[in-house]
């Protein structure tokens, strides 16, 4: 029976997915070919129209809950079974691009489109979710409602965020008419799959198709501030410098060291600020951040310990103070092993060579997986570019990700 | 016969020097106990009335050149001869101090006032200076009128300059009433000796009093750009990065290692600018100065050529571009060996051991030195600390050095 089919029959419309991602890049479209749809905004009320504009139209009910992540709903044969989902986000950064998060809501659209034109009923429900203010740059932090969803967050004190303009998000929400009546992180999920593209350099190196995340690294945020003595760039003898550049630039090449000794690890410092920051004065003071990533929180930890001690050490040789305060900690994340091999089974079935991939940045999927069986699935993007309206995906790898993210889904209609 | 002495019996008056440090401090003086007094100003003005004032009623003329350059002259027993000067400077940085060529100024009042309660009469003329716009924190560059006076820029070129808000140099060194009718660099000079205090730790560091100045360190001055590639700081393996911020610390490091390498050489990264400067962001672009400093030009050459061998070693190495344009060139300053033998002998005289030291900063008599034979005299400040108003001094160190500074005027008297 029909139910049990593995889908393999089964194909997206590749060139509807494209027109798809090429119409809704005009809410919020940039002169440089990026988009710029900053979270309940009156772009983003537009994409949010289109949405349940085309999920009604391909036979979808679209529910909406208090934080205003949308539910396009396929009935299945047993719709008291709690729904296969998949989704990702429509919002995007100020000078964001065209694929980051889109893919994710437009590949599952495709995904709706190649049930619907091929007749296939599954057996749970297919729902296809848009979270709200995945992005974070409006409304700080991000992952926000995919964030309550999960329980991360309370309802209120995302409605009681404000802007950089003063504007409350809850009122925002109730501005652009999606403030829905369900109650968030109410809405039963059997499980969930996200298409993404990866944001980083690794399949477009390795000349891959198909990542198939196994989690979400562990992430740890510190600010570090170093404190020396302004002093004379010309009369200051090196010996009796207290340089706070010179020692925050050991600390800086002591990082990388670290992240290097803990392959697959990353440890960047990303911003730093120097003072007084004159061309003519030794530095006294120094503040820059320290962003360490692993795939595993105890070689987070182990890498945290050594650059510290690292720190301290070239700030004692070097005659500053440093302070190191630790102000983000994100565990890592593991996708369920049983969603995984799905993703990895439906690339297979596709053609593609999976590879297998932890992810680096956030994503809705990463607070999904503490309350529902997750995976996710990427695809390459151009010099791994994202968060820029230069990102650039292919037609090709994007409908690639949109069938593996159906195959996926057709498992796990048949697994759980 | 009088004119024989050395001197040797004649002190300056502590005291009164003290007097005149604390009363010039009021003109510009600030809540925090400095001087901010920029040239030109109103409150420029009310410290070269003070100074016009206080010459005369030692019994000095004043006159004024085209920059606005005072020379205060005492008569000597032959005005036929040029004048053995001295001075510095009375303008301050923004946020500046009470002593910053203030001391030298005041110090050369000190000389007046005790040649005039001595009654002693030199067979020179004395005159004491004071050079319009030392520091080139309103109109740049630095040491502008002691530039035009030994022929470094033109009259023009300095009348010309404009400040942040558009006045032009020459409108307002009318507008307070100080734009003389000599012609700038025609004043004739025998010798010239500059009290000054040292602007950095050595002295201070090592329990002396007088510095003999035996002449400036060659400078080179260079920005510095690198350019790597912007990554997400999540999603970019180690190997894949071209980090601009982690290959501008490895050279921050080279840098200092050359410098060391070549004491008593200094350099310096005293300004950076990071870009995108986000903390989760690789850093795709820097830019940085580099200041080298030695008291010998080939030495600064050398290092020049190390630095940028490293440099450019590290990008290679870095996947990232350098690109390092020399933006200033000041070759050493080499003192007059009897004018530098005469500090060294009146501080001798007057029990201290004098060391022997090379300016780091550009001082007044950097450009007189190229018209007339010089010589300087530094006194420590506390923690080296200048251009802050915490710059400090003691009474005792600034008797000390105007004392020195008489010594060095009737030795020079005696020779010339």
């Amino acid at each position: 029976m029909g139910l049990k089919t593995s889908g393999s029959n089964l194909r997206v419309d590749g060139e509807a997915l494209w027109a798809d991602l090429m119409e809704t890049a005009r809410f919020g479209g940039t002169p440089k070919g990026g988009v710029k749809r900053l979270t309940l905004t009156a772009e983003d009320r537009q994409v949010r129209d289109w949405f349940v504009k085309t999920c009604e139209e391909l036979g979808c009910t679209v529910s909406c809950d208090s934080m205003g992540n949308l539910f396009a709903r396929r009935p299945g044969l047993d719709d008291s079974l709690p729904p296969i989902t998949m989704g990702s986000h429509l919002d995007t950064q100020p000078t964001g691009g065209k694929f980051d998060g889109i893919l994710g809501v437009l590949g599952g659209l495709a995904v709706l489109r190649a049930l619907r034109e091929a007749g296939h009923v599954t057996r749970h429900p297919i729902e296809l979710i848009n979270w709200t203010n995945e992005e974070g740059s409006r409304f700080t932090p991000p992952m926000m409602c995919s964030g309550v969803f999960a329980g991360i967050f309370t309802e209120q004190e995302v409605l009681d965020k404000r802007d950089r303009a003063g504007l409350r998000f809850g009122d925002e929400l109730e501005a652009i008419g999606y403030r829905g009546g369900e109650v968030c992180g109410q809405h039963p999920i059997a499980a969930y799959f996200e298409l993404h593209i990866e944001q980083g350099p690794i399949l477009e190196a390795e000349e891959l198709t198909i990542g198939a995340v196994a989690g979400v690294q562990g992430m740890r945020w510190y600010e570090v501030t170093v404190r020396g003595r302004d002093a004379h760039a010309g009369s200051t003898p090196m010996p009796l410098r207290h340089d706070a550049l010179l020692a925050s630039a050991h600390m800086i090449a002591a990082l990388a060291e670290v992240a290097r000794a803990h392959a697959p690890a990353v440890g960047t410092v990303g911003l730093i600020e120097n003072r007084p920051n004159s061309n003519n004065v030794v530095p006294g003071e120094t503040f820059f951040t320290v962003d360490i990533r692993h795939p595993e929180d105890h070689v987070v930890a182990a890498m945290e310990a050594a650059f510290q001690e690292r720190f301290r050490a070239i700030a004692e040789t070097g005659g500053v103070d440093v302070e190191i305060v630790p102000i983000w900690d994100a565990p890592a994340v593991h996708f369920d092993p049983a969603c995984v091999a799905m993703v990895t089974d439906a690339a297979r079935e596709a053609g593609f060579a999976p590879r297998s991939i932890v992810s680096g940045p956030g994503h809705d999927a990463a607070y999904v997986a503490r309350v529902a069986p997750t995976a996710m699935i990427f695809v390459p993007c151009k010099d791994g570019l994202s968060h820029n309206e230069e990102e650039s995906i292919t037609q090709a790898d994007a409908q690639a990700g949109a069938n593996v993210l159906l195959g996926a889904i057709l498992r796990a209609d048949a697994a759980f």
